[in-house]
């Protein structure tokens, strides 16, 4: 067994032109009001590596063109499309308005679990919170649910750069076996 | 719907002393030589949520006690089980003597679908590397296996945190409903 060479994952790898026009997972995240630019760059990195469709930044996330960005996310902040919007409720309602389920990703009294998403659900839309403080109550009270992972130690939450990157692995695979 | 109050995650909690003699999933995260002390905290809350065992630490891996470990672990590094051995091919060799299979988180030439764990594989061990040049190739060949995150996009890799979290979340439930 060897690793594969850097040409053989060239030979893999999509072209930029190529993943801006690439037909995506119909799956979007918003992220509201996450603060460091180092999380926000490797959210951009996980939804490129995942193929979804969008990115909405809300509140005061850091947002593109930034240094700190770009080089955490290995540029992917060019590859990946992004929108801002102020207001994270109104990010919500423009999904929901255009056919998505939006779930946020919080522990609550009533969410499922990451892995019970259902083909219904799909479009989908993710909602994710401060690093800190998570979504705010004025958010969550819009959507159309909330979805969780489940906790096995001492602490109630992961980092939130990683638990995008669980939750969106999980919406696309889903996602493909619905659609195989 | 509504966010869980702090006091009703209080209860789910396991304790600081539950945590350490909780029984967790026969699951080890070696890690070899990743730089960040921001990633290595993250990876221990990782590991901290997903109730693994054991993670080893490699090379020239930052290693507690480290504030900035501590303060990006939100001090899971104090409950998660943890060991340094300065050669990852000794941590290898060692986890294989033991029992577990050990499969390198890489793009190899015939690395099996994170999704495609089978109860064969536990207790099992997973070994990540270095944020850019990955794992070295001479550990890579003490591997069992190898075991790879699809990637979808322009980019042929994850936060090395990230792909912990998601790896570490799939290995995971695969134990958990081979063992309902």
């Amino acid at each position: 067994m060897r690793k594969l060479l850097h040409t053989e994952l060239l030979e893999k790898r999509l072209s930029h032109d190529m993943a801006i026009s690439a037909k995506k997972h119909p799956i979007i995240l918003i992220i509201d009001s996450v603060r460091s630019a180092y999380n926000i760059g490797s959210i951009f990195r996980s939804a490129d590596s995942a193929g979804i469709e969008k990115i909405i930044l809300c509140g005061y996330c850091p947002i593109p063109p930034r240094e700190d960005i770009s080089k955490t996310a290995l540029d992917a902040d060019s590859t990946v499309a992004w929108d801002y919007m102020k207001q994270c409720k109104d990010a919500i309602l423009d999904c929901k308005e255009k056919g998505y389920t939006v779930l946020a990703v919080e522990l609550t009294d009533e969410g499922i679990s990451y892995d019970a998403l259902e083909a219904r659900h799909y479009p989908l839309a993710l909602v994710v919170g401060n690093e800190v403080s998570g979504i705010d109550d004025a958010c969550i009270s819009e959507c159309d649910g909330a979805i969780e992972i489940p906790m096995y130690g001492v602490k109630h939450s992961l980092n939130v750069a990683v638990a995008s990157g669980i939750i969106l692995y999980e919406a696309v695979k889903a996602y493909r076996n619905f659609n195989e």
